[in-house]
């Protein structure tokens, strides 16, 4: 049998460019790892005369998808988003071929029908570059923690929201400040939606919930809160907590009940592991029964950390067509209920302002005992004329209960407003 | 074909009984996760009446090592050292079976010979527990990181002195009493050799380097300083400059010349990630071409910990029995020099005792001007007596060099002792 693998590539944008680049440039290395001669015989992109990051042989450029497909033993999708990559990664394993994307949004909608093609058709399915940019989560939940059972996922995997709120945190600017210089460094898009409103985290926290504790996860499964909310005052009031605001996807299990997933800012105490991961880096805490607590740290996105992970994928995808074997299947035996993430278990932490009159602590008290929520510390700011500023912390206590709290202090006539809600990581 | 597997468990001390619990505990996971039937079949102990931690079924203990492993498709060794584990491993080799050790002196004094046998007799061999206990540095740099090119590794692998250098830090005590205490709690041995001369450290560092590389790398290799010669002063002097010693495994590679494999105790700022790393806790630190720093978080030794490693590659090995594909195979296709250790650059600082009379300063510059090396701070305490302190740092200089720097400095009349000479990790 010949060891010549055909690869396509479907986009040449930041990461696709790089993959073409470090295949031309390590070639030698590439065969002895995998025992397969690989060669790039077509990459696929909207505009032949597109300016790129390393420039690619024009007689390889196409905009003919298909054809490329057709013609290849190992696809990888690097177009993003939903269709047309979803179509293509359909046709590629319809016809055999290994693909590898970084497609997130992709594998959070569609992964299941994903996984089943490719089991259907004897072939595999790689996906390390989709979540956490060149660190390898999913190696570390497909196979590394294969033998143990995790109990909770705690991440950082979204560099645009880790650059504003370390932005906030170091220059004290307000979030839309912190925004427009994260747009102006290329850290943040035009259109920051999916970043800012943690939908790009909540993709990241379905696909590793998915591995972690095999049982299907889809995005719609996720409890999702972004970072337009947080405040400099948060972040101020925070440090003077010794703790910094972090965007976490988190994803737990509750035995053998089901399983919670959740984007939410959080405080983290400055102690924490994650606290220390700042910028682009994303890192990623797993609490296993046995392991114990597992973190895995790296660079989150960009060109060449994603391409080392797609290339990691190419090694073992190439070297299974070669040598035989296969990648890890669809693990879904465990089929756990996805439960209703109101239920999830927090501390948490307000800051309301109040009327500054006698009684006034009691009534705010009383909000959160009447909802069965025990409060951990009261403090109160010096007053403002008649304003006073009061922040609270509880116990643990679950979101729905902390929501009903919200409400009853929302109608509260002591109350003048809810400032924020923040949940508060670690013991 | 059956899936049944049959497990023979070799050694059953502190990991070993933790893994047979988990194999028990956990069968339908197991199964569900690897596709196979696992079944332990024997347990081979030196003395069948032992105290264990956990109570392992009395028809399945036998001293018998041979008829146990000709019973076995898979042979779990954690029996440690070289021999009778090396007999027994090639015992099992050569008869197809899957081993999976946690063996590092065995791996890093004979690794080749396990490797080719492996190959020979067309199975596999796995070994993450040797390394780290829970990280999972041995998947990653086996199979994460396969698409990468490693340019240094830098590792806190022995959980031992971590706790003995973290006890003299915390608390100021010398590296007698931290040694103590670490014996004590049980985090030392009687004979704590393997540890505090780092050869433990050594062993894994030869292992790690060899994936890391694609070459094989034997402890021999190595150069190797332990943390006996650590004083109160030295870890004193560390923290009043922001820095905390550690010991430190570190392999590099120069380019297509070759590779350098060290451990040794060095500061480290504590703004860089290892210094955070503390107690019974390991981490391994990649710098790679195009992932750019890659960090591995977890318990480093423990019963149950590394039983979660053994287990993981449980699954995997059972999985490619049942369902076809191998582990990787030992990949040294680089085969790259294995370099004198002294040519390793490194930054220094080095404490000393000198007389306190003019031009003393002076003198002790040329020694290091002399041998080419340039300094970079001086600060000198106030005198006692007629006996002076000086700090010094250098820029980066070979380890060579300093060598000819001590010698030196030894006879030269002015300095009346080399107190400490510790290189400096980071920029």
């Amino acid at each position: 049998m010949s060891n010549l693998q055909k690869v396509a590539v479907l986009g040449a944008g930041t990461v696709g460019s790089q993959v073409i680049r470090l295949i031309e440039e390590s070639q030698a290395e590439l065969e002895a790892r995998s025992g397969a001669k690989l060669e790039v015989n077509a990459v696929v992109v909207r505009n032949l005369d597109s300016k790129r990051d390393y420039e690619i042989k024009r007689e390889l450029l196409t905009t003919d998808a298909n054809a490329a497909i057709d013609g290849a033993d190992i696809v990888i999708e690097l177009i993003g988003g939903i269709e047309p990559a979803f179509t293509h990664v359909k046709r590629a394993l319809s016809r055999g071929a290994t693909v590898i994307t970084g497609n997130k949004a992709l594998l959070a909608k569609h992964g299941a029908e994903l996984y089943e093609l490719a089991e259907a058709n004897d072939t595999d399915l790689y996906f390390e570059a989709a979540v956490a940019g060149a660190i390898p989560i999913v190696y570390g939940l497909r196979e590394s923690i294969a033998g143990d059972r995790v109990n909770r996922l705690l991440g950082i995997v979204n560099g645009t929201t880790n650059f504003i709120l370390d932005q906030m945190s170091t220059t004290g600017a307000t979030y839309e400040a912190a925004l427009k210089k994260a747009q102006e460094l290329g850290f943040a898009e035009a259109d920051p939606t999916a970043d800012v409103e943690g939908l790009d985290a909540a993709a990241k926290c379905a696909i590793m919930a998915s591995l972690a504790f095999h049982t299907r996860v889809s995005i719609d499964d996720v409890e999702v809160e972004g970072i337009t909310g947080i405040t400099a005052e948060d972040v101020a009031e925070a440090a003077k907590n010794g703790m910094v605001v972090k965007l976490l996807a988190v994803a737990q299990r509750r035995g053998e009940e089901g399983i919670l997933a959740q984007v939410y800012p959080a405080l983290v105490p400055n102690t924490h592991p994650l606290a220390m991961v700042s910028g682009a880096f994303n890192a990623v805490l797993l609490d296993n029964e046995s392991a114990g607590r597992l973190m895995f740290y790296g660079q989150g996105a960009g060109g060449t950390p994603t391409a080392s992970a797609v290339l990691s994928d190419l090694v073992a995808g190439a070297s299974h067509r070669v040598l035989g074997g296969h990648a890890p299947r669809e693990s879904r035996y465990a089929d756990l209920p996805v439960l209703d993430p109101s239920m999830a278990q927090a501390r948490f932490q307000l800051r309301l302002k109040v009327a500054e009159r006698p009684g006034v602590l009691a009534e705010v008290s009383s909000v959160f005992g009447n909802n069965g929520v025990s409060l951990l510390t009261v403090s109160q700011d010096v007053a403002e004329g008649d304003v006073a500023s009061l922040s609270l912390s509880t116990h643990t206590t679950s979101g729905a209960q902390m929501d009903a709290v919200r409400r009853e202090l929302a109608e509260s006539e002591v109350v003048l407003s809810v400032e924020s809600v923040l949940r508060i990581e670690g013991e």
